[in-house]
This record gives C-alpha cells, structure tokens and sequence, in this order.
C-alpha cells in the first residue's frame, strides 16, 4: 500500500490567478486534498526579476513541502519561467508548471503553426513559452505580447470597465493582417478576460486556457506515479495568504467560481 | 560638538515614488548625505493590508537604522498612513512622513476649506489625510479620490498615454459641479502625472506635491533638533533596492530626474 497516496497536493501562486488552476484541479481530481499558497503581500510576480521571483518560489514550495505534499504545483506563469527547472532540481516530488500545458495544448489545436502567447514581462521576457513551442513545432510562427496592465485591471475587479477594453485593443493589435490561429493565455489571471479577449480576436482564433492544460498534466503525472488518492471521498482545501484574509476571500472567489473557505494568514516566515 | 550632526538621512519607500521627495531634499539640503531604501521587490505597498505595510515598515526603518542614520523619511503616503505613528513609538529618532506636511500645506493654500485627496486604497481608506485636515480645519469640506491604476501606469511608463487619460478623467469626475479649490496630490506617484491632472482640473485649482512640503519639514525638524550638518561639500546618496537594479536606474530616472548611482541590492534580509 503507497501511504503517499492520501498526502496532499501543493499549488502556489503570487496570489489570486492561480485559483483558476486550483479549480480545474478540484473538477479533474475531486478528491484530493489541496493546500494552496496566495503570496498577496509580495504580488504581484509578473514584473519582478528573475532572481527574486526565484527566491520567492523557493521559499513557497519549502513553505508547502512543510505540509507534506505529494505534488507541487507551480500555477503562475512567471514563476513556471523563472523557477520551474531550479525547483525540479532541488525537490525529490513531481513538479508542474503551467507552460508546457499551455504549450502542449497549443500545438495540438493550432492548424497552422501560427500561435501567439499573451503574458506578463516576465513571462515573454523569459522566452519560456517560445522555446517550449519550438520543442514541439519546429518552425512555429511564435509572437510573445506583453500585457503588463490586465492583471492590474483583473484585480481591481476592471474586467467589463472600458479601459480594459481598451488595452486589450492595444494588446491584440498584432492579430491585424496576422495569421495566427491560436492564442495561449499566459497568464492565469486572463481566464478572467477570456470573453473580452474572444470578442476582440473573433471566432476563428482558438484560446488556449493554461489552467485546463496544467490540470489535465498533473493528473496523468499523479497517475504515471501511482500518487492518485484511492479515497472515495471528497477532498479539503486550505488556504494560506501573506496579505488581508478577508480581501482574498473577496476578490477569489471570482477566481475560484466558488466561495473559498479555510484561509490561514502567515506572514511572518519571510 | 555634536558629532550627530555628520550622520545621514534615511529615506524609504515601496520602490519608485519616494525618489520625488528624495529629489526634494536633495535640492534643499545638498549637503546631507542619504540612503535610499527601495522596496521594489514587494511593491506596491498601496492595495496591501495595514498589518502587511507596518511590518514592511519596520523592517525598512531597522535596515536604515543599522546605516546610522540621524533622521528618518517615510517618503510613502500609505506606508505613513499605516506605521509612521507606530514608527515614531519605537524608534528614538526624528521620523517625518509626507501626509501631515502634504495636509499643513493644502489647510495653508486652500481659500475655501474645500480639500481633495488623490491617494492609493490604502491611504485613503486609512482617512489619515481626512484626520490631519480636520485638525487644521475643523469644517473642512473634503473629498477622499482612490486611484488605484494611477501607481501601476506611471510605472509603466504610460504617463502620456491616452488610457492614463481616461483614468485620470474618471478619477477627477468629482470635480464637475463641486467647490473644490485645492487637490493634494496624496501619493508619492502622483508628482509624474501633475501637467495632465492640472490640465483636467483646470488651473483655478491648486495642486499640492507633498515631496516639497515634506522636504521643508525634514529641515526645520532638523534644525530644531540641531542636526543639520555643518559641512559645506556636497553630500552622498546611497540606494538600497530588493529586487532589480538595473530597473530601478532606468526606471528611477524619471522620478529623481537625475541619474542614479551607487545602488546595492539587498534580499536575504527579509
């Protein structure tokens, strides 16, 4: 019998964004039990630098291993970037990111190799995403969009306010005379803005949602390992947030589609 | 002899905005030498919880502390909206913040006691300003504007930018049909966007920059205290940045509207 299969699973994030995988993990795995790091009194990640977002994931995994995970899951963009490759090196459990999904699933549904990724700095910056789609389509037509306001505008509850609109207009310019097919959302705060995005790109351009894709990886990854839970029953959730408990249980739960429940504070650990 | 007289000046900040007061005591006491701590790697303090912006608060004052600092600057609306008392309470040198001087200077300029605030969450949700005014004058008609965009736009470099604009326009709609003779502009930001706020305030109203009125404070407390420095060179700046220098010098530029040398990055502290 593998005890390590009734462990939990990690997922950490610099604060509300990775909710969106949270919840496909919770639909695709409904009984697993899930702790989940929100870094809100650090976020937001997607502007910092390589070497602090590094440190950050570092001290985030070290903050879920305490709590005795099977799994981490690596639910930020600029995080996966920046940390993914270092944290598989130093921690001895299965490790997911959201790129490779993201990627993974892009190249899959694109018909013609034409495949634009919308991120942070960082996470363009990085080049991760470009490299992952090269992996898999050799000669794809990559363009990598920095959007440095919309995960700004996602938090401050801006998602139908015109201003959005108009930087999503700006951001998406380049689709004019384009012919890309598909566009990755590379960030986990855009599911919040897939409608608007939609809207814009127009029907025949296909979104990839990471958060789907990643969900999908971690469960064949739990199961290559034999780390699935055999319990019948439904799963727990904890939460623990760096920032004010009440403002995360507010604004998640747009995330989260759900009411979030069991919230801790910690704070003083870095 | 008071051998204080020789020791610096320590100014903080979450990262960018305090180098508009840091520019204004240079200018006024160009032969103070001073450290700069920039917060970049936790920014931005203004949609952060009181307890999160205190304890950030403390650890940057003990970290200016321990360079030997004669005199201490909360170059931050929100962080002097939620720790500068508590500041004051622990440490046993002269600590300024920029609200009360921002305040002092609105009750002095305004002729109808009707007083706008342009501020983070954070600083207007605290009504520290709303407070001091009270203070000065006890039926003062004033109005608390949140402009939670404003900080990440200015960082973006988008301060000509047409949704900067748009935002700006929605933010001073309060204006239309209102008394309102005097704005403070209550975030160290702000200074960076003063030509197109004045511009849609129209020029019947005064704007207050609180790094001028904070910079005189920090040199009559000085004096009082009998702290000025007595050396006829020119001082030293010194900067402490936690996440990346080379944004900072780029960035910072901007805000001091002088090259920025002699930055050191810190980390490991927190």
């Amino acid at each position: 019998m593998n005890f390590k299969r009734d462990l939990g699973i990690g997922i950490f994030d610099s604060g509300f964004g990775g909710l969106t995988v949270m919840r496909q993990v919770m639909d695709l795995l409904p009984n697993e039990n899930i702790y989940y790091l929100g870094d809100t009194a650090r976020l937001p990640y997607g502007n910092k630098s390589p070497d602090t977002i590094l440190r950050y994931s570092i001290e985030n995994a070290i903050f879920l291993l305490d709590k005795n995970i099977k799994a981490l899951v690596v639910a930020c963009n600029t995080a996966t970037a920046y940390s993914l490759d270092r944290l598989q090196q130093i921690f001895n459990i299965p490790i997911i990111g959201v790129i490779e999904p993201g990627a993974e699933e892009a190249a899959k549904i694109s018909t013609n190799g034409n495949i634009a990724v919308l991120g942070t700095r960082g996470t363009i910056d990085s080049q991760v995403y470009h490299q992952a789609l090269l992996k898999l389509i050799p000669n794809v037509n990559y363009h990598g969009q920095i959007c440095p306001l919309l995960v700004h505008l996602v938090e401050e509850n801006m998602v139908d306010h015109p201003i959005t609109n108009m930087a999503l207009n700006e951001y998406l310019q380049f689709l004019k005379h384009s012919t890309i097919d598909t566009i990755v959302l590379g960030c986990t705060h855009f599911p919040l803005l897939q409608n608007a995005i939609q809207q814009i790109a127009g029907d025949k351009i296909q979104l990839v949602n990471s958060a789907n894709a990643c969900a999908n990886k971690l469960k064949s990854v739990l199961e290559e390992n034999k780390l699935l839970t055999l319990r019948t029953i439904l799963g727990t959730q904890k939460y623990f947030i760096s920032d004010d408990i009440k403002k995360f249980s507010h604004l998640g739960k747009a995330f989260l589609g759900l009411p979030i429940k069991n919230i801790e504070h910690f704070g003083n650990h870095f």
